[in-house]
């Protein structure tokens, strides 16, 4: 059975090490208090939580799933008491704004939390995280009175709320929904029509839901600008704080491929009460204005995959014992090798355990961001994480993604037949993360973003803002032989990111379907280059520390040897992707739609 | 509802014109009366009853799954009847020969209709595909009485077969199977212990099951060269032609991710009565005779998969709107474009048919192979046909069903967040093919036979014998401007694998962990190219087709614009995972066991 084990040694390497946390914290207005101790033990007590209570319900969840009935949805057996455990707890509130009874913490540390919560079982999570999008939206867009009748129930979790984009004919195209908002007298909307793919659209864990409806006024323009935002609470508050129903509905739950214990909806609002959010017809933009904490939300899915499946594949192939290694028996006494004495069972374990430590760096890298664009007193300062944060952001949601997915596919293929098998968990992580990739703008949806609206959209401005500082740490570390091999291979990549850039920035300005021919690999070359980076930072760090004497020196060389594996056996992806997008998108287009099959 | 439509004319372009079937069904003994026309109308009737009897029976079998009773195991609803209308119609009997009661056609005809039959249903397929084993074994190593006694029952498909290898502590490690057999008076065995792993161990679709069971005999030496081969009957067949339950059950059946309809069996024998098959202690030597059978098999299963799921996006990517068009709407008159004008989603819908005709050519010169190594009167032919398959299964085995399992996750993706949902059963399709990836050896298992024991150990013969076709074809196409780009990048993707292969072989040499570290991208290298050679194949088939003046423009057209997008854009996925091979394994085993997580 597969039990998670929260990696607060990684995590502390990261923050305190690596991305100097610390003195972060410490610069931030409000968050000075926030010393490592402090942070330790915060984060020590989410991991007990996480270890202790939602672990245990990931496979149960998967297995019972949720269930449909008249009344409502129901949520599998101890869900709704871990979630109790979970207000109780004060998580809920972490790093909300005390005027709204927040606790006040930077957003990287409810980020932090929500990373152990997520690779210990992501589904239950989802119920909590879908909160933040709706908290968000009242806390930038709301009137005074929509903070204080919603926003402090959805803080302190008492209340979650949902996102309800998605309908039946318009996914990634919202510009065609139909749900419409009609005026009444009292300032209020009548909102009418059906969402589908609404992520714990009902449930049983908390007494009311916030659901945040994107819906069309009458006069509204057609497509994408004639969208505005809605609070459609699913029972009404009135003024001596008894609820109402609302006509608000769960018509049924999706049956998936995985995160099974989260209730997928079919809403259905049937002239239900809403109050409109923000600027009519702004609806979209109000929505872009969280969507890189959404996105780096989802991205987080593909961390928990890596950490899960690496920490379940990892301690199998220390305990199966199966074959010999062919260099000669390792634990001749036994009656045959563990699993990782053979080198491709430690190429998929080096894999993930490289995506895993990577992408937590990558991720806590885009947390400081947006603890910076939060919290900094220095315009300039936020700008520049801003900005960062607006380019990395695409890369994050699909390349951690789709490294999780890969990874949590080495996990089963380390268990052999017996990954198939359910009861091990092992092939759930596949189920539940192959929708990260899809969810919050498919990898396809993002690398259109990175390419088309941030890197040409910016001529070029934002990528030259991250390779300066690719640049910079090379130029910082081109002196040192212990680096050497790593510069070297860094360097040459970021050259030919540019060159790559150059390229189809040129030809997708003569032709638009040139970008989205190259999009995708595009994107994922970068995702490999941004690794790359954070590899060969970690390595920097980890050098310094062994070179400066160190009570951790196994801790350490394991980040050395994990760095020179992903530069030696990863980064060199990169060289055929950068191939597949200068071959261009003329194969892509030859073919008439009519003739795919004949 | 994902349906399948039998993709006869590819079926057709692959066997007669691209492979040259008629001419070689003229050629071997027993087959001249397989003409195109009858090949045609036997396949014809085979689509027929797999799109509409099988194909139903794949979402519902899914949903359904089995059910373990004391009784015995029950498949889902309709399976039964579909297998008695399969043993009915003559299909179990198709390729076997005719003194045991079968029809005689060459075993190529049995891998066509079983092509259609896994892509419309896999799960169901599996259960008459598991009795090939027993019947293979038999027909080569079994006694007169043996034949007579249970090889007739096997080839009407009245009674089914298993193959009882795998043990919970010896998968990929057969060495240390501990199941005993032990001598009775009467020249029988009692055969102890316990399988897993066993497919259509237990079902109700047929009155017996024979189990190829693989045991130790009292005094057998350890490890693999201590294992016999027994044939040991759910029912022991009485002179009378009665039947007798013998001490055989399911414990148990699996609950695993997909193959939900394919039972999964803990089999339990209690001094089960079995007959020795062949001669003690060669059991693994004796299946080694049909492995290559076996594994072209479940190669098959990569096929189906990349094959249905290309069906259901190409389906749904022309019917969906969704976005327009960025080089401007190209059906403007609807509310939107439908997904099949993106390049993005052209080159994952072109991506699954590549690698769907591309496996065919591949998989089915397989079966042209199997053909001229049972038929053939000439020994040099059979002789270079074995040395081809022995070379080429393992490539098909871990390369088809690699690039199945990609093409499914493609499908699905196309599919946006309805592909995740399960009544589309484009997920199942990943669930159902990611044990093909595992099973009948894994593709590291498949990886090290190619490069270990087939390329090293026949100090690279097998490799030039194919080399040498590849570049007989270039040499004879290399004046031809047409084909000019494609003979070019085959040329050069021959010579850097010739390159890799003395690369490897000459560390390996020196240290055979070399060898597993390299084994898995080595053969993912070897895949592409194989699939480039068979593209190449098409495309001068196809061009020679419209020079000669056509009636079917279209259908040729796509076949040389796929080949040109394979090159363009999956051909060049050769380079990293030959960087990948030359950078070596000695960051693989660098970290210390204890030092994988800290």
């Amino acid at each position: 059975m597969l039990s998670y084990k929260a990696p607060l040694r990684d995590m502390r390497f990261v923050r305190d090490e690596l991305l100097g946390f610390p003195a972060l914290f410490a610069s931030l207005p409000g968050c000075e208090e926030f010393t490592p101790d402090l942070v330790d033990a915060i984060l020590g007590e989410a991991a007990r939580f996480c270890e202790d209570v939602l672990a245990p319900l990931y496979r149960s969840g998967d297995e019972e799933g949720c269930t449909w009935t008249p009344e409502g949805v129901r949520t599998p057996a101890g869900f709704r008491e871990a979630y109790a455990q979970y207000v109780e707890g004060g998580w809920a509130a972490l790093s909300t704004p005390p005027e709204y009874g927040g606790q006040g913490l930077p957003p990287s540390m409810g980020l932090f939390v929500e990373d152990m919560m997520g690779t210990a079982n992501w589904a239950w999570t989802m119920y909590p995280g879908l909160s933040h999008g709706a908290t968000r939206t009242l806390k930038v867009h709301g009137t005074d009175e929509q903070k204080q009748t919603y926003l402090r129930h959805l803080v302190s979790g008492e209340w979650t709320g949902t996102m309800c984009l998605t309908e039946a004919h318009a996914g990634s195209d919202l510009g065609m929904l139909r749900t419409r908002a009609e005026p009444h007298a009292d300032g209020s909307y009548r909102i009418t029509g059906t969402k589908i793919f609404i992520s714990a659209g009902d449930h049983d864990m908390a007494a009311n839901i916030v659901h945040i409806v994107l819906a069309r006024l009458p006069d509204a323009p057609p497509g994408t600008k004639g969208i505005s935002l809605f609070l459609v609470p699913k029972k009404l508050p009135q003024a001596d704080g008894t609820l109402v129903p609302n006509s608000v509905s769960c018509g049924s739950i999706e049956h998936k491929m995985g995160i099974n214990a989260s209730a997928t909806c079919v809403m259905n609002f049937d002239a239900a009460t809403g109050f409109l959010i923000g600027e009519p017809n702004r609806g979209l933009n109000h929505m872009f204005t969280f969507m890189n904490a959404a996105r780096l939300g989802t991205a987080m899915q593909g961390l928990a995959a890596a950490e899960l499946s690496f920490q379940g594949a990892l301690a199998y192939a220390r305990e199966r014992l199966q074959g010999r290694s062919l260099s000669g028996p390792k634990h001749a006494s036994g009656p045959a090798d563990p699993l990782i004495v053979h080198p491709n069972i430690r190429r998929m374990l080096l894999t993930q355990k490289a995506y895993a430590e990577g992408s937590r760096a990558f991720l806590y890298w885009l947390c400081q961001l947006v603890d910076i664009a939060d919290k900094s007193a220095d315009a300039a300062e936020r700008k520049r994480a801003e900005d960062l944060m607006a380019l990395l952001t695409p890369v994050a949601k699909a390349f951690v993604t789709e490294a999780g997915y890969e990874a949590a596919n080495l996990g089963v293929q380390v268990f052999g037949g017996h990954g198939y098998v359910r009861e091990h968990g092992m092939e759930q992580i596949v189920r539940d993360t192959r929708i990260a990739l899809i969810y919050e703008g498919t990898s396809a949806i993002q690398a259109l973003d990175l390419l088309g609206r941030k890197i040409m959209g910016s001529g070029g401005e934002l990528l030259r803002g991250f390779a300066a500082i690719v640049e910079e740490f090379c130029a910082q570390n081109a002196g040192r032989e212990d680096m050497a091999p790593l510069v070297a291979a860094l360097t040459a990549t970021g050259k030919r990111l540019e060159g790559l850039t150059m390229h189809v920035a040129g030809v997708a300005m003569k032709n638009p379907d040139e970008a989205d021919a190259a999009a995708f690999e595009y994107l994922m070359f970068m995702g490999y280059f941004v690794l790359g980076f954070m590899w060969a930072r970690m390595a920097r760090t980890a050098l310094d520390a062994l070179a400066g004497g160190t009570g951790e020196a196994d801790f350490y060389s394991a980040k050395v040897e994990t760095a020179r594996f992903y530069f030696q056996r990863i980064m060199p992806r990169t060289e055929s992707l950068a191939l597949c997008v200068e071959a261009g998108g003329a194969t892509l287009m030859a073919l008439p739609e009519a003739h795919f099959a004949l």
